[in-house]
């Protein structure tokens, strides 16, 4: 991977020069999708490259969801590797996999994610520590975004349990920004739809890229979110 | 799935008429394999059906751990599903996949484990709360071993965090065998390296069925685990 940008820079190159902070998720759905979708030979390549041909010169990112894939078998994966191409090395591609595996099964997944899938940057669970992070961040021209407070209803039966003095996800931002950053490419997943944990983890974590899930159909407002998680620098 | 017996009944029937506790893990790492393998045309499975062939009679269930299959691309994933059908429905299939996503997302990756890969239980980290187990609990004949205390050196970072008077572990103890055991398909993945984490553990879920790893390589020893994890019926 010879002059590959690292991921963050790539991604904040892509967003001033498209003047967006907006990744797209790709999410396909065939029980959902029209007719003459449903009728391609390769329905969910087919779904995927109409949202990447219409929204090219908008987004910062696309942000294709593991599981939507994965549920297709093996025709579902080949469609995320043929979308990662068809999206090309211009645009930034978050694989949303959330990963959480230890040594060298951790690797085995950063090598997928990464080499098999083409992804740039992948998201991470943290419940196993540094020993599931540090094999994705060894990967210096990639990048990982831990997840640190989620978009769902039951994130805070573990990640606002009181601990040691703050809520959960505190540490896991501490963790991230202080300790799991040795590469210097390292983001944390922060939902839309708390945008009390959102400025709260901008506080304990200036610098770090925010991916932010949850405006739309979860319910996350888009002017509050952008508020509580801008950085210094606007991005 | 007609007639398919629910998981935890297939696996107490198994570990009985084997009378063997031994999960046996499946991960094919090709870099490793034996001469006469790597020339097979497909390694990954002849190395697998080895394995299952050498310990079919001495096993009550295996574990394939996905990312070395994943690793591996859309040939490493056909030899994972092709693996499963070899083991047949006569032995439960643990998919180690330690998934943690949410709503649909979480519902698409019990699909796929469930019907694309043929696995009986899955592993599932607890980071997002029910909404990440309650997709794969309401598969009824399947099962789902949550990701209490891991086996690994750096588990203390998270789960040991004294939270509300406890270790945090304790917390994803008592969430999964009091509130995300709705229907009676949770057991808990307790590394084999901590035995004082898996005593602790079992003080506070009697009746859950554990998978430990963390046996061998990883440094746990047998005697001290079991005797720190086995049920009052001895399983």
């Amino acid at each position: 991977m010879v002059d590959r940008l690292p991921f963050f820079e790539h991604l904040e190159q892509t967003a001033r020069r498209q003047s967006s902070l907006l990744c797209v998720g790709l999410d396909p759905r065939p029980e959902r999708f029209a007719p003459e979708i449903q009728a391609d030979p390769d329905p969910i390549f087919a779904f995927n490259r109409r949202i990447v041909d219409a929204t090219r010169d908008l987004v910062c990112a696309y942000k294709p969801n593991y599981a939507f894939y994965e549920a297709h078998g093996l025709p579902g994966l080949q469609a995320l590797r043929k979308t990662v191409e068809y999206i090309g090395p211009e645009l930034p591609v978050i694989l949303d996999a959330k990963r959480g595996d230890i040594g060298s099964t951790a690797s085995a997944y950063a090598r997928a994610a990464y080499e098999i899938w083409g992804a740039g940057a992948v998201t991470v669970a943290p419940y196993l520590g540094a020993d599931s992070v540090t094999p994705f961040t060894s990967y210096a021209d990639r990048a990982v975004f831990v997840l640190c407070h989620t978009s769902n209803p039951s994130a805070h039966e573990l990640q606002e349990v009181w601990a040691d003095g703050r809520p959960l996800y505190h540490r896991v931002a501490h963790l991230a920004q202080d300790k799991w950053n040795v590469y210097g490419n390292v983001g944390l997943v922060v939902g839309a739809t708390y945008p009390e944990a959102v400025s709260e983890t901008r506080a304990l974590a200036p610098d770090l890229w925010f991916l932010m899930p949850g405006v739309g159909a979860q319910g996350g407002d888009l002017e509050a979110a952008l508020q509580a998680g801008l950085r210094a620098d606007g991005q």
